[in-house]
């Protein structure tokens, strides 16, 4: 069994280019205790930031106006005749600061009503020509929606085709499990995303079931309650984009599916959110066995990549914050444990920031089991074998309440059928093996993006997002490809047939191949990892940041500052934004919401 | 049959009431036409509204300071040197104006974040002295969470039994089925509400199974999906109070309950959503036949109550404000039905706010079909009995997406049960009928609230809210009563058997007495009706309110004003006023969102 760790980050971690970023370590500037003695001083200065803004209220209740100049003469006269000037000096600092922050304030929220206006009112859109070639994209994850976002989409018949109609922002998937963020927050309609493309693009929301290679068609299934009575049909493709991402693997281990959760879709962090409560809940009933309350408030997290890690921090939060407060007979048992089979948790992030992790969890009470390969799932415990540190091996079981699978990507059905049809496929396990243009091997006219595409990179929201953007940018090209050479063969195939200035043409047919071969240069897809994030509980997040050509290691409070800021900025939309940073501020001002439902 | 509707409001309608509404429908001022015309302005001053800050940002920022006070003079010299004072004075009015926006939005926010500090800050609860009577409560709705809120729960030991952990603020529930307001937004964790009491109060997730009133003690069970060891238990009671509501009824028509949405609880609102979301998917589905996409996009309401109307209202807003823009080729077949067995809908309105309903449902294009009984089920038609205008009955089929079922109550198993145990109660048949203190019939220290309880009024959440704040008093007394009777025991017993002031000691037992028989002069349970409350769809609303001691019936877009601030101020605490308010924003701003999950 490989456990194998997902950023689920757009800042994700590549796990196999971590030899890169080794190399670069000497670079690295390690952080951690500086950022954790700053943090406290910031966040001191953030507490008393707001105080800015109501003094200056004051001072401005008192000066400006002409009815006021008057008391403010006879205050400074009766006060301070001498330091006269000094205290106007202050004031006018302090009105000049005020009248800066509501400007901005109104400025800002302008904007968020501008932006609100146009997202409501999009411009008309037109139908693309119906001669253009079919263009059908798979999937509404990271790949697809980043393709969909750069593509001019009046270039071709665009049709979209998801069993989801909507994308999810999954690095802040965790943050959904205990309610301090809405999960509608961090969804984006795709209706709201192709309305806004210049050119009309067709969405149904279907599950693709069967990629016809041959024939070039796709099967596709409304597999929702409420089906028509037109629920399976075909659709033609000339060009065909597989972005349908990868299913949870349980690596075969019995019991897994039957009673985990996992964290992948929006529904996976409902039930977690659901489940949390009613293990809450039922230790709470009347007369409940003491050994059982321990058991029900036991969440086991199997997984210790950035989601593992990112929610076993959350749920500590969750309980130190608000059940402790609510229901404080049985919060002190409450207890999260972190099982990893790998020697160490967050494997793609710098020693020191693993270290770190390790030493903020022993303070927040998650027990951290590395080394550690579940066996066996059962309804109430889990059964692992642990590799002692003298290299003997031994079993343990662990009662759980709620366990959460947070590891491991499989092949969806729909890949596992399209590799078998193409021969030069066979040897692939993992995915659909890509070449450097992110062509699926073997196969014509069809690209893969994502988890479902083995491209030499970590299955990350960040490699996705880059392979679709690439995409983006090579269908357009493309298409100005297509164009220029039409208008060159049209120029040419007239040339000293029909009358005209020979001269002038041969000129323009020049510079249209001189365009051409610039347009065409396309260069293969390269992978630039921007770095990794991960929130580690208690308002503490590490990052490795790629920086020039080195890198940046930094863990604590401050970091967690930079984590939200850095979230907050690649939410897909400003709707989006605003909702998420409403939530944080719900979250922060009245708690997390403990209704089961 | 009997279709009736229960006004979900807490200004809900008093069906059997009506008669007395009639009877001083001579006072009744109908502004339904005063209020469409004024409502015009009205929405036009609310457009024009935030231009006053706006343009008092520009004279702020051109006036106030001394540095741009040198401006200002050179401007009112250059372009109008004569008029110098009248500029002036508006300037000054437009500071002042633009001060008081400020300082009161400040003073807002700070109340807001003051509110939210002492929600989650809640002082030390001391645990009640175990001597005292344990007074058990089940539900969670209107009835027992109004009975908690007024209740001094340092007077006895309660105990909560509820299967949902949180209250429900049931009026707004037709908004959350299209997204117009988060279910969160409207949902109060009743761990949060017993927090802030003075003295302790036990709360149990769990299900009332049985109420063996011989031995005086409670059977419940925690039907969650995770059970500890513990799921079943006793619980024993001195005191017990009922609120546990109703059930849907569907009047014994075959094929309801398997195929139709009903609309009480949370999950009912998010599973309409769904739905919603997915009739439309399916019907934009390739190649979907054309009778098919008509059948997919009728929405059938059954039942002409508040619910009903307010549904079908929100449905048509949904449509013409969001769907229609982004999925345009299919919204033009949307429609929406409403049927209603009594021959016009909202039976407990006035005449004109009936015909102003139905000719407002009319220009949205809604249909009311009245005097139609539903006869049968199927998952994709509706087939009902129709009595002509002549008298006549004719059966028709109506094909339909979805079928949401929002009329009758049914009795619940737990009352049932409860009934056919006490003699008294044969008789009753719609639920436990009460006296006039609201004690259940034939029994000892049971008193009944709300929807399980027959006590001569309407099924509403404004009854239920009375009657658990007259039994809240009630208790409240009796508490006062003990303690000033044993008190008064205490001093007789030892008078003139002990030294000390016989004369004194006789006037403090007489001055008990005196507050003891004010105590005990409890006035029976009197219902008064507030009124009853209906949105209506595209930003209109019909209010039917009592005033002194007539009635005032109002309908239009100023009514609907009305009816969210109404709403608004009824909302159980500022959490959730604050975030149903953020949530209209929102839903203005940005639209309801499109994603089905």
């Amino acid at each position: 069994m490989a456990s194998y760790s997902r950023a689920l980050t757009r800042f994700g971690a590549a796990a196999t280019r971590l030899s890169v970023a080794e190399a670069v370590r000497p670079y690295a500037n390690f952080a951690t205790a500086a950022a954790t003695t700053t943090a406290t001083t910031a966040t001191t200065s953030y507490a008393t930031r707001p105080v800015l803004p109501s003094s200056a209220i004051l001072s401005s209740a008192r000066g400006p106006v002409s009815l006021s100049r008057q008391f403010a003469r006879t205050y400074a006269d009766a006060a301070a005749p001498v330091s006269k000037k000094k205290p106007g000096k202050i004031r006018t600092t302090f009105k000049w600061l005020w009248r800066a922050t509501y400007l901005s304030l109104f400025l800002g929220v302008g904007a968020v009503i501008y932006n609100g206006y146009s997202d409501r009112h999009p411009e008309e859109q037109f139908a693309p020509d119906p001669e253009k070639k079919t263009l059908v994209i798979l999937g509404t994850g990271w790949g697809s929606v980043s393709l969909l976002k750069k593509l001019d989409t009046a270039n071709y018949n665009v049709v979209v085709i998801s069993p989801r109609n909507y994308f999810l922002f999954t690095p802040l998937l965790p943050s959904c499990t205990t309610g301090n963020i809405e999960h509608r927050s961090i969804m984006e309609p795709v209706r709201q995303i192709l309305r806004h493309k210049k050119a009309a693009v067709k969405f149904y929301e279907a599950e693709a079931t069967k990629i016809d290679y041959e024939r070039k068609v796709i099967k596709i299934s409304d597999n929702s309650d409420i089906k028509g009575t037109i629920n399976e049909t075909e659709v033609p493709y000339d060009m065909l984009v597989i972005g349908v991402g990868a299913e949870n693997a349980t690596f075969g281990i019995p019991g897994v599916r039957e009673n985990s959760c996992f964290l992948k879709e929006i529904r996976d962090a409902q039930a977690i959110r659901t489940k949390i409560m009613d293990c809450v809940e039922t230790a709470a009933f009347k007369d409940q066995d003491s050994s059982e309350i321990d058991r029900l408030l036991h969440m086991v997290v199997v997984g210790g990549g950035p989601t593992g890690v990112e929610f076993a921090g959350e749920l500590r939060d969750f309980f130190d914050e608000d059940i402790k407060k609510l229901i404080p007979e049985i919060s002190p048992r409450f207890k999260v444990t972190l099982i990893e089979a790998l020697p160490t948790v967050l494997p793609m992030f710098s020693k020191q920031l693993i270290d770190y992790t390790e030493s903020t969890f022993k303070e927040e009470h998650i027990e951290i089991k590395t080394k550690t390969m579940v066996k066996k799932v059962t309804d109430k415990t889990v059964e692992a074998q642990v590799t002692n540190p003298d290299g003997s091996k031994s079993m343990i079981t662990i009662p759980y309440g709620l366990l959460v699978w947070a590891t491991g990507n499989a092949v969806r059905p729909l890949i596992k059928d399209l590799m078998s049809q193409i021969p030069a496929q066979k040897e692939s396990r993992r995915g659909l093996a890509v070449n450097e243009y992110l062509v699926v091997q073997g196969a014509r006219d069809i690209w893969a993006v994502g988890d479902c595409a083995v491209a030499g990179y970590a299955p990350t929201a960040q490699v996705a997002a880059q392979e679709g953007g690439f995409l983006a940018r090579l269908f357009n090209n493309m298409a100005k490809t297509e164009a220029l050479e039409s208008r060159i063969k049209e120029l040419s195939s007239n040339l000293n047939l029909k009358p005209g200035n020979t001269a002038e043409i041969t000129a323009e047919i020049e510079g249209l191949e001189k365009q051409l071969r610039r347009v065409q240069d396309v260069k293969p897809f390269n992978y630039s990892h921007q770095g990794s994030l991960a929130y580690i509980g208690s308002e503490k997040a590490v990052a490795d940041i790629a920086w020039l050509n080195g890198n940046v290691a930094s863990g604590g409070k401050l970091t967690y500052l930079f984590w939200r800021s850095a979230y907050l900025s690649m939410c897909f939309s400003t709707r989006n934004r605003v909702l998420v940073a409403l939530d944080w501020i719900k979250a922060k001002l009245y708690g997390r919401d403990v209704s089961r439902e």
